[in-house]
C-alpha cells in the first residue's frame, strides 16, 4: 500500500502515520519529494486492514499496489491449472465446448439437444434446473426433476453435465446429479454459496458478475480455492455498459488479462455476452482467437418457443455450423477442438 | 410488447408473427407504416414469455412497453406505503435516520456508538453481524455474538435495529434479534434469500445492487412482496460507473424516479454511495432535498481503527454536526427530522 | 509516480529502471518489501512523460500519485474563485440561476421566456444559437440571427446571457453578442476550441463530458486557464451509465469532490442530468443542498412544441414554483437565491 | 415512434395526442389493450421532432422504433461498401492493416517504423501530427513538419498514410499531405469538424467515441455521408466501462452489430482498446475472428522512449510476430492478409 500525503501536510502528520503503521506491525518507507510525500507500506496483502489510515490528518489517499488474491494468482502457481471434469480436461490444449438449453423444459427438448451436442463434437452439456430470474413471475426452472433428466442424459450420451446451483442447501443434491456446479453471474458475490461449493470439492464454473471487475472475480474464486477446492473454471459472460444494441458487452480483453494474472482456466459465454443469437458466432470465434480455453453456448431445438433466453439461443443447425467453423480457427491459434 | 418488423419483411412474415401471438393467447395489433410495420401485443405483462418471438423471420426487435413489476407499482397502489418498524414509521413525513458502525466489533464500540446515535435524535441503529466481504481474508463479522449485542443495545437505548442477513438459513435467527432485515447490494438478486425474507414477514431494507437498474430493484422487491411481505423499504446506495474519485456514484435521480413509480419508501446510503467520509454530509443533504424518506449512515467512534469501511465512516462529532444541519433542510422540503 | 515491480523482478531490472529515471532527470526512491518492490519518482507532474517506463522489463505497473492539473487545483489557489459575469458573481454566496430555452426558436418564444426568467429572480438567460445535434437531420439552431436576438433581450431585460459556441472560428462572433461562452459536453475535449475560448478572455461555462472523469474535466479547464483566462465555471450535467430510466445519471458526488479539489465555481444542469422535466426540480434541489454554486435549467413556454429538448424543459409556471422552493433550501445551507 | 400512455390516462388524453400528431403531419395508430394503450406514429424518422409529445398529459413515454440514420444503413444500401484509399481497398476480402507510431516524433523514428511496417506486409501507415492530449502540458505533436515527413515516407515506401485532424481549419492542409483523415474518439461529436471532412471528399477514418453508442457512431458517420462523402471507415477503439485492468474495454460485439446494420467497413484499434501492449495481439486476433475488415495498431521502435502512448505500442519485432500469426487466422475466417 502507498500512502500519499496531501501537499499541505506537516512533518507531524507524517510522524503520526509512521507511528500508526509501526503500531499495526508493518514497516513504513517515507519518500519526500518536491511536490509530494509518499509512505510505502510493503510486505502486506490486506489492503482492507490499512484502509482506515486514510482517515488520519494529512493523508490524501491510499494506493494499493499488491493484489488482493493469492491462491488464484500466477505468482502463487505459475503453471496453467487444468481442471478435470469426468475425464475431460478444461484448460488443456483441446478447447472445451459446453452447449445446451438455458433451462431444461421437457424430456424431449433435452434429449434432442443432448444428441445434437454430442454429434457436433462438443464434450459437455449445460441445462438449467434452478433458474435465477429477475421477475418472480417468470419460469423458475423445473428443479429436482430437471436434475434427474440431466443425470439420465449424461449417462445415455456420455456427456459431462454442468448446471447452476442457487442455494447453499441445494449444493449436495445438485452435486449428486451433475459433474460441475455453476455459480451464476448474479451469485458471484454470494459468499455463503461460494464457501459451500468450495467445501463440496466438486468442479465449479464461476461466472463473472455483470458489473464485477476482473479482480473481484478472482477474489470470489479465492473463496472457493481457500476452501481447498482447486477445481475452478472462470467464465467471462459480458459486462453491463451503456451500449444497448446488445444485452451485455463481451469484455474480450478479460481473456488475455486473466490468462496473464491467473493460472485458472478461462472460458467465454457468447450467448449471454451478446444476448442475440445472430451475434453469438462472431463472439465465439473472437473468444477462441483471444485465447479462451473454451465456450459455453445456449442451444435450443426451437428457440422461438424457449421458456427462457430464446433470443440468444442458437438453433441446432446453426450451432453445428459454428462448430464446423471453429475447427480451423482453433488450429490457427495452436489448439484443437 | 411492441414487435418491430425489419424493413425488408414480407406479408408472410407478419402473418406468421400474428399467428404465433394468437397461438400464445394474446391479441396482436398490426400498424403498417411507410418505413416500418409494428405489431402491438398488449394486455400482458410477462415480457419474458414473448421474448422468443424475436427469433421469428422478419422480426427486427421487440420493445417492452409494460412494467415488469406489479405489487410495487403505483398503478397497483397509488398511495405511499408507510413501513412500521417497532413503532417507528418509514415513509411518513418524519425522516428516518439509521446510523451505526459498518460492523459490530466490540461491546464498547457498539455501546458508545448507540448512545451517540440515540442522543443525536436518530431513531434506528445499524451494525453488521455477518459481513459480505470481497476477500475471504477480510474480517467477516462476529456473527451470532454480534446479534446478541445488538439485541442488548436496542433494549437499553430503545433504538430499532437493522442488520444484514446473508444466508437463507440465518433469516429466522437474525429476525429474532433485530427489528429489520437488510438485504445487501451484492445479494439484491439472491432470489433464494429474497423469498426467505419475504416469508419471514419481518421488515426488509432492500439495497439496490451496484449495477442494478431501478427496474431490477423493483423486480427484486417484487420477490418479497409476492411472498405476502409488504414491509419493504428500498435503498439507493450508489452505482458503479467509470468515475473513480468516489467509491460509487450516488444515483440521486433514482430518488424522484422511485417516488414516482413505486409506493414503497426510499432511503439513501450516502456512506457507500461516496466511499469517503468527507463527501458523506453533502450526499446526505442532497438525498433529503431530493425527497428521500430517510438515510442510513455509517458512524464509528474511531474510524481510523475500524475493521471495515473506516474511510467512509463519520466520526461521532461529525455525525452530530450533520444531524444538526439536516433539521432546517428537512423543514425546507416540508418534512421533519 | 510509483513504479511497482513484478514479484518476479531481478535486481538488474530495478537497476535499469533507476538508471532510466535518472537519465530522464528525476530522482528515484527504491523501497524493497517482502512481496513487492516499489520505486517512487516524485517531484514531477507529467505522468505522461513517465508512462513509457511501464515498458521496461520487470515493471508490473505505474501508479500516478500527483494530480495532472495545476492552475485549477486548490493546492495552487486555496481560496474560492468568484467569476464575474457582467456584474453578477458566480461562486459567491448568492446562488446563480441560469434559465432559458434549449434553443432560440423565435423572437416570441425568447422574449416570453426571458421576461419570465427575469421576473422569477434568476439572473442569467441561456439559449442556444448553434446546436450540436447527434443527427444531421435535426434542427441545428438559428445561428447568427439567434445571437442578435439574445443580444437584444439581454439589453431589454438586463439579463446576462450564456450561449454555446461550437467552432473555433465562431468564438469572436459569439463573444461580441453574449456575456459567457458555453463549451458543451460533446466538446469538452475539443482542445482547439478550448484554446480559442481561453484566448478570448471571455467568461466560460465548461460542461463535463458525458463520460469524462472529474480529473479530465479539470484538465480541460486547464487548457483555458493556461491561456490566461481565469474566468472558468464548471458544470456537472450528468454522466452516462447503464441506468436507462433517466437520460443521464446526475453525479451529485461531483459537487463536493470538485469543491474540495478545485477553487473554480461549480454549477449543475438538472435538465440534461435527468432528461425528464418531472425529475428536474428534485435534482435541482439536491444540487443546491450538495453545495453547488448555481443551476442552469431549460425552460420553455410550450415544451410540447419545442424544437429540441422539449421533454426535459420546464414550463414557465413550474420553473417559477421551483424558484420559490429553492429560497428556503438555499437558506438552509447558508446561501441566498 | 410508439407513444405509450400512462395506465391512468383518459380518452381525452388519447384524443389530444392524436390531434397533435395529425397537426404535425403524421398518421397515428391507436391500439387499446387491457393494461396499456399505445399510439404508433410511423412513416417518419426524426425521433427528435416527436420527442416533445412526451410532454402531453397522459403520456407515459415514447419508444423510438426507427433508426435515426439513413445513408449509412444497410436498408439504404444492402451491399458492403468498399472504400478506396490510394489504390488499396478497405472493406474488401483482403484485411487492411494500418500501423505506425502514435505520434511522429523524429525523422529517424518515422522512417524506421515505416520501413518495418512496409516489410511486415501491412499496407498503410499511421502517425500523429496533431495530438489531442487530455493535458495542455503534454506533447501536442509536431504539427505541420510531421505532415511533411509523412508525405515523404509515403512516397518513399509506397504506403498510404492516415493521420488525425483536430481543427476544421486544418482539414485542407492535412488532406494535401495524407491519403486518409482520421477523426479521433474525442472528436466523434465535433459536428463542425465532421461537416468539414465531409466536404473535403477525402477518405475518413471515424473512430467511435469512448462513450458513444453504436447508433451515435452511425449518426456521426451520417454527418460525413450527408455531405456527399461516401468514403467513411468506422473504427471500434474501446469504450469506457468500470473495468480498470485495461485502459478501455474493447466492444468486440460492435463488430458483428456494425456489419449487420451498416454497409460501411469496420476496423478495430486493439492498441487503444486495451492500453497495454501485452494484450494487443489477443485483441487483434479477436477482431479478425469477429469479422473486422482491418486493424489499426500502434508500433514504435523503442516504446519505452515514446512521447505518447508508449505503454500500448508494440515493438517492431512483436508487431512482425503478430502479422505472422494473423495470416492463418485470416484464412480461417475466409479472408487474406
Amino acid at each position: 500500500m502507498i500512502i500519499v500525503m496531501q501537499n499541505s501536510h506537516t512533518p507531524e502528520h507524517v510522524d503520526a502515520v509512521v507511528a500508526r503503521v509501526l503500531e499495526m506491525g508493518f514497516r513504513p518507507y517515507v519518500s519526500d519529494g518536491e511536490e509530494t510525500t509518499i509512505i510505502g507500506v510493503i510486505g502486506h496483502s490486506d489492503a482492507e486492514q490499512l484502509a482506515p489510515l486514510q482517515y488520519l490528518p494529512g493523508v490524501a489517499n491510499l494506493v494499493p499496489v499488491t493484489k488482493k488474491y493469492k491462491l488464484g494468482s500466477r505468482d502463487f502457481r505459475p503453471k496453467d491449472t487444468v481442471v478435470p471434469v469426468d475425464g475431460r480436461e478444461i484448460g488443456a490444449s483441446k478447447l472445451t465446448v459446453i452447449a445446451g438449453p438455458c433451462a431444461v423444459e421437457t424430456e424431449d427438448q433435452l434429449w434432442e439437444t443432448a444428441r445434437a451436442v454430442k454429434e457436433s463434437g462438443a464434450s459437455m452439456l449445460r441445462g438449467g434446473a434452478f433458474k435465477p430470474r429477475s421477475s418472480p413471475y417468470s419460469f423458475q426452472g423445473l428443479g429436482k426433476p430437471a436434475l434427474e433428466m440431466l443425470d439420465a442424459v449424461r449417462k445415455e450420451f456420455g456427456l459431462a453435465v454442468v448446471t447452476e446451483v442457487l442455494a447453499p442447501d441445494d449444493v449436495d443434491l445438485v452435486a449428486r446429479h451433475v459433474d460441475m456446479l455453476q455459480i451464476g453471474a448474479r451469485n458471484m458475490q454470494n459468499f455463503t454459496l461460494l464457501q459451500e461449493v468450495g467445501r463440496s470439492g466438486h468442479p465449479v464454473l464461476l461466472k463473472r458478475g455483470m458489473s464485477a471487475t476482473i479482480e473481484e472475480l478472482l477474489m470470489s474464486a479465492e473463496y472457493i480455492l481457500a476452501n481447498n477446492n482447486e477445481r475452478v473454471v472462470l467464465c467471462e459472460r459480458g459486462i453491463r455498459t451503456f451500449e444497448d444494441s446488445t444485452r451485455f458487452t463481451l469484455d474480450i480483453n478479460a481473456v488475455p488479462v486473466l490468462k496473464q494474472v491467473t493460472h485458472l482456466p478461462v472460458i467465454v459465454d457468447p450467448s449471454h455476452a451478446t444476448g442475440k443469437w445472430n451475434y453469438v458466432a462472431a463472439a465465439a470465434r473472437a473468444a477462441v482467437a483471444a485465447g479462451a480455453d473454451g465456450l459455453i453456448i445456449e442451444v435450443h431445438p426451437r428457440p422461438s418457443e424457449a421458456l427462457s433466453d430464446g433470443p440468444q439461443s442458437l438453433r441446432i443447425d446453426r450451432f453445428c455450423d459454428l462448430m464446423r467453423d471453429l475447427g480451423p480457427l482453433a488450429q490457427a491459434v495452436g489448439r484443437s477442438l
